[in-house]
């Protein structure tokens, strides 16, 4: 055993509480090497030789280890526990102390108690979801008497600027409620809606108010309800890490200066506040001067977005949060965020926008989820430019999946595109096979898969601003196939509870075919996923041991039948082609 | 390079702000590899190509691993960075999706934004600390009057029971300030004084109230007053986990059960409340009756115990508090507990009570300092019962620095013996030489020494109870060579700045001769301690780079001098020897 591979700490994502009386432990090993990994556990105050033992599970290889996972029931809330790992011929305690021989020698792991808020929940609803996100200004129009002076006209040629509008209301969005609904989408996520003096409205003016461009608090609560009769729900942006120039404090700060009431909600670095040339006051990134930078660490910043998120939820309806720049937001505010939010509507969602590893955010103490950035590049990276193979692919999907707990991974923001990149569709170098190909991926990894507005009609779309063109309704202009293969998609994950809620594991990745394959099971049935990211046809003979002998596959997407013999399945992909396997005898092609 | 064993996050330990716009890293890589590892660094939002670089210093080797670390500036409190590890012939980039040789597939690790609460901030005054516990029943009687009732003899030959009262008091800690400025600490830690029905006071019946046992809030006041006179700090004990059956909302529950406002106080499994045979609601440990365990989540409980913890320091001066099984308390509340305790007084020490690898609560943002008794395990197998060699106790000290940003380390409670340990005299099989030994390491080693009252005179003790035997004041009982001994090396370490504050780099281990050497380096100052941890005289040359060719080092502790020739020196130490080597220039043994 390699012994600097070996990898524990008892806290997430290595540890951490699915229950209040239930630990999940994970230990990364070096890969390849094949060891028995069992967990040694009791009460922290029970004697010695009452311990008792689980065996864990090899659920995941990254580039350089191995992970292995198990569960420890904590009826008493307080566990201590150690590793015995078996190799050849040798046995290792692995503990607090370190790796030895002798289990004394070992110490064992603390998990001191198992508190309320560091239990991994995450709604159960959002394993079902299925989210689209929409940039209200751009995608559709519904009441032109609110169009802000100036508007662009909606058309499939045109090319945004930064500052352009095009006249996209919440009237527009709700009258678009059946083809989401019809799209299998469940869940809305809307870039900001309050009132702002840009498009994007990331720069907030007020936050109790719909900008009147999109409508009004009145229409607002008619899009929720709208969308909750469609059993569709519907995230908000909390823009909580700067506000607009035009905010009422900011305002305040500029008018009166030192004296003003409001002068440490910012950090100005001397009076008066000046905005040009340069900022003297911290901003969003670099001198944006549009954009101070609010201090949440202070407690009457706090009440104060305290007040706004809870606002929102009571007034309209809203199922949950999604947050801006939420890595540089202060993480007090955002333990205080969840338990304002949750203590109002338990199953409402948070999610963060964190492009990096959001570990650190992702331990049940702050955000439910996040826009899995990492996650998009990983697919890019794979499907679209081919910088990755099969295996490399899997590697970094692995490694992602190990970085937060389990529950997080189902209910991660899985995105292709957003109103932040370039579409993906436009990275695909014309050929919409890699997106359909990615897009299938997509609507069969864990997590929830986000659809950005247009992508399910083949909109292109370079870097900010021209992702952000207005949605093209007219139907000649969409890829109508491409729509229907994304209606197919969703509607199979529907059906297929495995897609949806069930354990992951790779069945097999061939860097040099470009075949990448992978299980998820869940309640006794197996799903299989098989994708051919290369161009020729290809032949490929899996071993069939998740279903019983004899027992037929059949592909979800074309209605083949696939028989499982002597173990195996063969199966013959052409290029770009991915197939979703799934036993007849509970699935019925009929979508 | 061994790429399993190359580590980093960018969260604590491994990255941490040290101010708001300076944030240490650390890297491990395995042990004996030579590798330069530098930081390449900029601001989140500026181009690739403004990046800087540092260089990492080697720090500490564990057993497996080594230990790089170095700080990087942050004016924008924003940074993103990669590791560049140059070893034999190879050179490959390090960051959160890998480590490559191309440096575009490394990623980048973020360290988004330093907030406030981020920042490693231990009082300044800790690194001069050196701490007395005293357990106040057994330390020293000043009024006789407020004896309980069936007090025990106070004599050198008693042994205490369970439920023995001696009747020490408050108004003895001030009657023997004097003895404790001369023996050189700055800092008691009095485990509880509210009142209750035990000896020990961990199942408070009032926490607004001086046990009468002990005194008054007059004599406490007094008692801290004394103490700052004498310019010795104070810290009471929290104990917050659970209280004792006697107070007010516990009796309140047994009184009123389900309609008792403070029912949430507690988690009771069924109304009415029962304590015997088995107490029908969650305690301390296991079935503790007299234990009621305190539900710290809930606002009400955070609100009652925050207000107890500001009282106490407005009320009588006290400096900070220990917290009583710290790591079974509500983190969040920790938090909050923070927040308030420092803006009240800025320079409170907070010190949680936690056996076991403490990092996660070392983090900034909960405790300033743990009471260390992972530190007392590695010195007590290591002088006491010679379980570890050199080598490996080198190992495992550092690794517990490695565990804990490096400020933290400064602020550890490290302890030889506790109220809740064996005394270590008594583990050392009557040699007072393995004691003394132990205590000139711990008096040299970064961290606050703690004292347990009468360690100092060679107190023996086995398990609670027999630990807090009364406090032998008789001269002609004491060990006053002993004494003497530790009123020298507070001594030393009060006149020897890198002794208190010094960087640790570990000199010389050699597990065979039983021979351990380090250095402390402070303000271009070096201090080297050898110690011989052998029975037989050894003869030991030493590199002597810390300093110039031709000085001469002095042995604080004899005053023997010994030269720096040739770049090294030679020194030749007496069985369990050990010396405190300091430069004649600035030192003169004048002790």
């Amino acid at each position: 055993m390699l012994l600097e591979a070996i990898d524990h700490r008892p806290e997430p994502p290595f540890a951490y509480p699915v229950e209040r009386e239930k630990l999940q432990v994970r230990i990364r090993m070096k890969k390849g090497e094949r060891i028995q990994c069992r967990v040694v556990y009791g009460d922290r105050y029970d004697p010695e030789e009452d311990r008792k033992e689980e065996k864990l599970e090899w659920v995941a290889a990254d580039e350089r280890f191995d992970w292995y996972e198990g569960s420890i029931p904590v009826p008493t809330r307080r566990v201590r526990y150690v590793f015995r790992l078996e190799g050849k011929g040798c046995t290792l305690w692995y503990g607090e102390k370190g790796i030895t021989p002798k289990r004394t020698r070992a110490g064992v792991f603390q998990y001191p108690y198992i508190h309320v808020e560091e239990v991994i929940r995450v709604p159960d609803w959002a394993r079902d979801a299925v989210v689209y996100q929409i940039f209200p200004d751009r995608f559709a129009k519904g009441d032109p008497d609110r169009d802000p002076e100036g508007v662009m006209p909606w058309s499939a040629d045109t090319r945004p600027q930064s500052d352009s509008f095009y006249g996209g209301d919440l009237r527009g969005i709700i009258d678009r409620m059946p083809y989401l609904a019809d799209l299998g989408v469940n869940l809305l996520y809307l870039t900001p809606v309050f009132s702002s003096p840009s498009n994007h409205k990331y720069d907030t003016e007020d936050y109790y108010r719909i900008d009147p461009h999109f409508g009004d608090v009145e229409i607002c609560r008619e899009m929720v309800e709208t969308a909750h009769r469609y059993g569709i729900r519907v995230l908000f942006d909390a823009v909580f890490n700067h506000c607009g120039a035009g905010f009422f404090a900011f305002r305040d700060v500029r008018e009166k200066g030192e004296s003003s009431l409001y002068k440490d909600w910012f950090r100005i670095r001397d009076f008066p506040v000046v905005m040009e040339p340069e900022p003297n006051y911290e901003t969003f990134a670099q001198n944006i001067s549009g954009m101070p930078k609010l201090m949440t660490h202070r407690a009457e910043v706090q009440d104060y977005f305290l007040e706004v998120a809870e606002h929102w939820i009571r007034e309209v309806g809203i199922d949950g949060w999604r947050l801006d720049v939420a890595n540089e937001v202060d993480p007090e505010f955002w333990r205080a965020f969840r338990r304002r939010v949750k203590s109002i509507r338990p199953e409402s969602l948070i999610v963060g926008e964190i492009w990096h590893d959001a570990g650190p955010w992702l331990r049940g103490d702050q955000f439910d989820s996040v826009m899995n950035y990492p996650f998009r590049e990983a697919v890019l990276s794979f499907f679209a430019t081919g910088e990755l193979d099969a295996e490399e692919f899997d590697a970094r999907l692995s490694a992602a999946r190990m970085a937060v707990p389990e529950p997080v991974a189902f209910a991660m923001f899985n995105l292709l595109s957003s109103h932040d990149t370039e579409r993906f569709f436009t990275l695909c170098n014309g050929e919409s096979q890699r997106l359909r190909l990615a897009l299938l991926f997509q609507m069969t990894y864990p997590g929830i898969p986000m659809l950005y507005y247009g992508d399910e009609i083949g909109m292109q779309g370079g870097a900010d601003p021209d992702c952000r063109r207005p949605m093209i309704w007219e139907e000649e202009k969409q890829d109508r196939e491409l729509l229907a293969y994304v209606r197919k998609l969703t509607a199979i994950r529907r059906k297929c509870a495995p897609l949806r809620r069930g354990a992951f594991r790779t069945w097999s990745a061939d860097g040099e075919k470009g075949l990448y394959a992978f299980l998820r099971r869940h309640c006794e049935e197996s799903v299989g996923v098989v994708l051919n990211n290369s161009y020729g046809r290809q032949k490929w003979v899996l071993d069939a041991s998740a279903w019983e002998e004899g027992s037929v596959l059949i592909d979800a997407l074309t209605g083949n039948w696939y028989p499982v013999q002597g173990g195996v399945v063969t199966l013959s992909l052409k290029g770009k082609e991915g197939m979703i396997l799934v036993e007849t005898s509970w699935y019925e092609e009929d979508l």
